[in-house]
């Protein structure tokens, strides 16, 4: 585990306050908002102040301990019967983001057991939840490291680190660590159209972290693996099923078929709490469609002609047999297969 | 041929001024330049004014007739030494335009045999450049649409269409055919970026003609051919070699590749002077890369962070066995060859 090339972190727990990096405003002017009630919290996850399915999960659960300060303020005695109303303003923040839902129930399933002040259990649980998403992005990114050959350069697309995470990151996070350990020499990154999480987040961290990243459009992807440089695309993940298909970032799909085209590998980066082993495949998920808008329209800017239609689904499936390896916590999965998932997660999840 | 959709010129001759719909204003001003001499020509092109390597040249030809008018005003016998200084600097408005190069070629081949006042002679040899590029494309147009099957959709990427031309298009000269007879029923656009030729230019010319057109990022083209509506994917070309490779937008290798992974057709549209038989292969093609501030920057606004690189070529390419059918002038080259080249054009360059 190395900690070189990993300053951020987009939560942290300060002077009894949540802190959040205000990811609306990166890269051109870095701020935190320091949120001291469950209803700012949820405000802030619902306007993307906060993103990434890994951090959006670790903020409510501070939502959780501000929620219980206030209503153990309100009523010692009746705090857990007056902490519901912001608990659903925390769950209705975001409507897919898996880890918000699990994060709320970790920190519920500890109210029976609370005597007295809630929060200091509370703030111990949202730290532990916290601390363990940054363990298990040290040990994927060592493990997803280890795949990589010396010396080349890999693509990633979207935005996968400490900004979207407890901190580190996933597919970041093995690029933090394949670039700390020397096996990789560059890093570039997909704009990632239509929100630019590559080239507002991603660049972003790696500058800050002082590792060398080169931006290029999803239009340039398949020239540049043409050249020969790019010997991994590295990508994250918003949901894995049961057979191993990968929903992620629009576009991501586009590289898994470019990769293989060209003989380049491709690796996925997840937490297993990204693992739905209820859904048999890909073909299962819906797929969401944001507002034409943020095709349309860039920084306030209308950037299309008036009139045109857009098309903006968020993310796309990538079939298992396109993908070389996933990457948990809880081990690699080769050539992912039904079978092969259910060794890994069936038994543990 | 059919000139139904069909209504946007960007070159026009009109009250004897050269008339250019300045495409840096578009979509948002629809405004037109009136120039009169061969010098505000020459800027225009320099400045991007006018775009596209057709419509360059015939903006070129008549800058000549700007040219001549001048220097015929100045010594009515001593004209053509006049010209010269106007001619280099057309010649050097843009380096890479190879059309510009050979309208200028064309007019100048007309000198010795005018007598008197040039200007008739000229203008009549550029307005018969643009008619017959405008035929051109409107042969090709019927050409590439006999290739499509009835009432599917097809995809686009960057803007081959009445700006980038004498009129009506190449890609798009195919795609307006193809949607009067019925053949397609709806175009997707890819923004194109880092220009966005695609949402600032493909779509306003389609918004204009009424053709239905719906803009997605890159990234998302790969989503949208697996939901099976794509039957061609349909570009232009900027440089063909002996081979049948084809130079062409950044952007446009990757959708070949997409197409034939997804078993969609892949149909190159572009006029004979595009072809280079001089070049074996699409491996001896310099692309050009153009400023990082192209992708780091847009509209003037800072959209990527400080620090980050950029990698931004401007054209990629195509190997000729991704591309299903060559559409020229000449006729059409299915799975093109050396051989299935050579027949077509060695004769007839």
């Amino acid at each position: 585990m190395t900690q070189h090339h990993d300053t951020l972190r987009a939560v942290t727990w300060q002077d009894n306050k949540l802190q959040l990096i205000d990811q609306r405003k990166l890269p051109h002017h870095h701020e935190i908002l320091s949120l001291e009630t469950a209803q700012a919290t949820a405000q802030a996850i619902h306007d993307m102040v906060v993103r990434g399915a890994p951090a959006i999960g670790i903020t409510a659960a501070y939502g959780v301990v501000l929620a219980a300060r206030e209503a153990y303020r309100q009523s010692p005695t009746d705090w857990m019967a007056l902490i519901g109303k912001d608990i659903e303003a925390l769950a209705n923040s975001r409507p897919t983001a898996v880890n918000l839902f699990w994060a709320l129930r970790q920190m519920q399933a500890l109210f029976p057991q609370i005597n007295g002040d809630p929060e200091p259990v509370l703030l111990a649980a949202a730290q532990q939840i916290q601390q363990a998403d940054i363990a298990a992005n040290y040990f994927m990114g060592e493990l997803g490291a280890s795949y990589l050959p010396q010396g080349k350069s890999v693509l990633t697309h979207c935005n996968t680190g400490s900004l979207a995470t407890g901190g580190y990151g996933t597919a970041l996070g093995v690029i933090r660590n394949g670039y700390a350990t020397g096996k990789i020499k560059h890093v570039y990154a997909d704009e990632t159209r239509p929100w630019l999480q590559g080239a507002r987040l991603t660049a972003w961290e790696l500058v800050q972290d002082q590792i060398p990243v080169t931006l290029l459009v999803e239009g340039a992807a398949a020239a540049l693996m043409r050249q020969g440089q790019v010997a991994w695309v590295i990508v994250g993940a918003d949901r894995i099923t049961a057979n191993g298909d990968v929903a992620n970032k629009i576009g991501t799909y586009s590289l898994a078929v470019l990769a293989r085209y060209h003989g380049i590998k491709f690796m996925v980066v997840a937490p297993s709490s990204t693992v739905d082993m209820q859904l048999a495949t890909g073909q299962q998920i819906v797929i969401e469609e944001r507002l034409k808008e943020e095709v349309l329209r860039l920084n306030g800017q209308t950037i299309a002609a008036t009139g045109a239609l857009a098309w903006n689904p968020v993310f796309d499936v990538t079939p298992a047999e396109l993908i070389d390896v996933i990457i948990t916590e809880k081990g690699a999965i080769e050539n992912p297969t039904t079978e092969k998932m259910q060794a890994v997660f069936n038994a543990s999840l």
